[in-house]
């Protein structure tokens, strides 16, 4: 379904001489990740692999490479995310080898309902497909808008599960190429525009402006079981891209001034049962925003984004998704292995 | 039931003008870490929490003391480990104030069932009163040797889940001070001797001994199951105090000798559902001992020590407990905070 260009890879390892490498992999890349070490090593590269569970590139192990005496990590399924990055490593996303314009022409009745003006927006799966979907859907008489997004994403018109930069632009309905609902469902969150998933795979289009909805009517849920919580923990993750510290600390800021006890806390994968023992009535997290929003049912206390405070706290009036923005972008990323963290 | 002293945990942070730390706690004292980050505050240094589970001082959270930038660690509830840390850490082991005599005087008739020459071994709870058990068993008639122990523990007569040193002396059997099974049972799997464990607590006594036969016995089924696989995932923790490196390279080595297939994998946390996904069919652990040992039953795959590989291999007869060894220690630490990792 996916390729990993080892080749390509073991070029770029050679350049930088690297002897010995740190592969990180998310759960669906797990055989590629063991057949890439196989292949190293029989280059002559010591190849380690790391078991922990990595969900993005806000995650890199850069920090357990470097203890790991690695001259390198690899990083394999997403694209660069703009880090202070403490080894070389190599963005290898997996792009997708399912032709995406199928599926578009199988759904051209459903997208026309999202008016003739369309963001179009896609994963890092399928980004290399974004330009020949632009033109199909022209050709079929659309104004297509891709939007440039923030610093925090590669691509033009890429979105992420924090970040739906790109999806903000002036049209009438979002158009989201890719598998499942997580990015999707995100988009319709973060963009409250009418919102059409066309699966590549399966071919199906979904729209995902009712899930979205009742999303947030389970977050005012959440918001209403927390009005009369004393005791707030507000937990940032030590994951380098996750770590916004100066945005807890505005959060803890807030509580205190209105009357309530924060502290904070620090953790490295936020899950409620290492969170149990500890004296709080509701949680805040100031880090991945879709661990409130897709974990929730395995919290047993109330919580929050950091917007869903100020909701609680009546500093503001309207649903608004926890975003988390990047700078300005430079430029895209290549459409293949992207290198960063080299020094000097 | 401990005593966590705040005021010299803060004299401590005010000489090394500390403005912000991180708390570690164990899971049994987390409300004393909030206590005291409840103090410190109050006392004008910004406190964090770190949510991570922590189970030992092989464990520091200081690379994250450091990304939150933090002047100083605060460890709560392990005696110090000797490793290379980089921020400066405070030590405070949580003493328990329940007197350990007049458990030992409630058994004295199992007590004597160990012979006339014992060892007396303690964990970090109890070590403040080591002197007074031995005191009172030596006035009862016993020989009582305490151990040295390596440099992995803190104070002579202290073990450590990973390293029971101080028990291994000449002695006709070990008693053990102490709640739980966990270091009593891996007592009697290091030393192999009469080993009775003594709780000041419920003041019962409890034999060891065929704890650890069971345990033996369950281990040569793992390897047993292990006999035709060929495909060994070989890992280590990225937990400062469990990266033993060496040694999986050895175990590599060793496996491929013997025509296996063996890949290095390293990870924070080792539990089995993150390596479900990766194509080995069988693990192992070369990091906590005791991951394979008591976490045995929530593995899918066989999991093994490193000594266990040479038993599989045919390199060695005897089981032996894979032990984590230490340098040498210098001197005891204090009975109290033990500061280290201060620079210059």
């Amino acid at each position: 379904m996916h390729e990993i260009d080892e080749r390509e890879i073991l070029k770029v390892l050679g350049e930088l001489k690297a002897k010995r490498v740190l592969i990180q992999t998310p759960e669906g890349l797990k055989h590629e990740a063991q057949f890439l070490a196989d292949f190293l090593e029989e280059n002559g590269i010591e190849a380690i692999i790391s078991g922990d569970i990595n969900y993005g590139a806000c995650d890199p192990a850069d920090r357990e490479a470097k203890a790991l005496g690695c001259d390198a990590l690899i990083h394999l399924g997403h694209s660069y995310m703009k880090l202070n990055l403490e080894v070389p490593t190599l963005f290898v996303p997996a792009f997708a080898k399912v032709d995406v314009l199928p599926a578009l022409e199988k759904n051209l009745d459903e997208i026309k309902k999202l008016g003739r003006k369309i963001a179009l927006v896609t994963t890092a799966q399928h980004i290399h497909q974004l330009e020949r979907a632009r033109e199909f859907l022209e050709n079929g008489g659309f104004e297509v808008l891709v939007g440039d997004g923030d610093g925090r994403v590669s691509w033009r018109g890429q979105v992420i599960g924090c970040n739906f930069t790109a999806a903000k632009v002036d049209a009438d309905g979002v158009l989201f190429i890719g598998a499942g609902y997580f990015h999707p469902v995100g988009v319709a969150l973060a963009v409250r525009k009418p919102t059409l998933a066309v699966n590549p795979y399966s071919r199906d289009a979904i729209w995902m402006n009712e899930e979205a909805e009742w999303i947030i009517r389970k977050r005012w849920a959440q918001i209403a079981k927390a009005y009369d919580v004393e005791k707030f923990g507000v937990v940032v993750s030590t994951k380098k891209g996750q770590l916004r510290l100066g945005e807890a600390r505005r959060i803890i800021k807030l509580l205190r001034e209105h009357g309530k006890y924060a502290r904070l806390i620090a953790m490295n994968h936020i899950s409620y049962p290492a969170l149990e023992g500890f004296d709080f009535d509701a949680y805040v997290v100031v880090a991945c925003p879709r661990v409130p929003i897709d974990d929730v049912e395995n919290w047993r206390k109330p919580v929050l984004t950091p917007p869903e405070v100020e909701l609680l706290l009546g500093l503001r009036e309207d649903y608004e998704f926890d975003e988390i923005f990047g700078g300005k972008r430079d430029k895209n990323e290549p459409f293949g292995i992207a290198l960063h963290g080299v020094r000097g």
